[in-house]
């Protein structure tokens, strides 16, 4: 049995808090409103408990499930809480007009977050081109992960797969900076497409598409 | 019957070739080395003709099938050759390691190209997240496009449709600099999977991913 610890109580929070408790594992929720991190692990059932906000994660895995504008300040305010932990860093630094990033173009919001945690924690870029009623779906949708530590990305990877989905690994953090453009792609398709229903994901040559 | 032009006698442009006169398309094959659009268009058979370098094109739509340091000089050299056309750029403007891209960020090979086109022609992004080999598999892949004019993406859909492929618009041509960057993704899927038999896709909610 295995625990992660999510941080954040919005809708990604919420849809990534289910797949995993009806996948077998632990959550433990953390929110800065401690009553709706209690509020929300009561509605997930046995399998969640709420944390306190600032403490040690439960988990090994940590998933930030913030806005992009948070994440470095909460990393910062988590400090040594994160020490030798594997942060998933799920934002999207959409510009105003959703067409750039809102962070500089030699980095990323994960390479941010990497450099604000503790030198001992392991980011890894991912969840962030599927909208949450398209991760929420039941389908085995592609995750696209970027990292640097190759035993911290497999783990992530087994979690993927616990959740029902589909590891896609994109290589080390630098690619965050175009999985965040992913992102910006996943918007664009939906926008001139007039649907949200849709997804980046893989196509393998030998398997249907 | 319609006619397509390709400027460029390399694999893209010989699996390009292939679908568009399989597709029922009539293609204009243009080369530096007339030798060799020659040989291409009498290997691809009745539907195919070679032109003449430098020449106003016989299509409406110009495939530009180069590498990408090669296709602003080429359009610079066609100049008003090009006037009213689509040009549709397929290039990977890759970095020496392959994990960035080798313009600036603000633009995109397709943005430099739509600067070097006459005023009246419409630039087009699109095939550039496709390995020849997966582009010519005979799979229903996705082609994704980036593009200003309305028209010429309509123009330029249909004609990825008619070679049995799936367009995918991602917006106007700036977000052509995302879809490079998907190439590069592309790349890092493949060399993280160790398969090139890999291509980016878009899955929608309501069918079978």
């Amino acid at each position: 049995m295995s625990t992660i610890t999510i941080i954040g109580t919005g809708n990604m929070a919420r849809t990534i808090d289910t797949l995993a408790v009806n996948g077998g594992t632990d959550v433990e929720i953390m929110g800065r409103d401690q009553a709706k991190a209690k509020a929300l692990a009561q509605a997930m059932g046995d399998r969640a408990t709420p944390g306190t906000w600032g403490a040690a994660p439960a988990g090994d895995i940590v998933i930030a499930a913030l806005l992009y504008q948070s994440i470095v300040p909460v990393v910062t305010e988590f400090g040594e809480s994160l020490a030798g932990k594997t942060i998933v860093d799920i934002t999207n630094p959409f510009n105003a007009t959703g067409t750039g990033l809102a962070v500089p173009h030699t980095t990323s919001v994960a390479q941010q977050v990497a450099e604000a945690a503790p030198a001992d924690a392991h980011v890894v870029k991912g969840f962030n081109t599927l909208f949450s009623h398209v991760l929420g779906s039941g389908r085995p949708v592609d995750v696209f992960l970027a990292g640097d530590d190759a035993s911290a990305k497999a783990s992530v990877s087994a979690l993927v797969e616990s959740l029902g989905l589909r590891p896609r690994d994109t290589g080390d953090l630098s690619m965050a900076h175009w999985v965040e453009g992913a992102g910006l792609l996943t918007m664009g398709l939906a926008r001139s497409s007039g649907s949200f229903d849709v997804s980046l994901g893989v196509n393998e040559l030998a398997k249907a598409s």
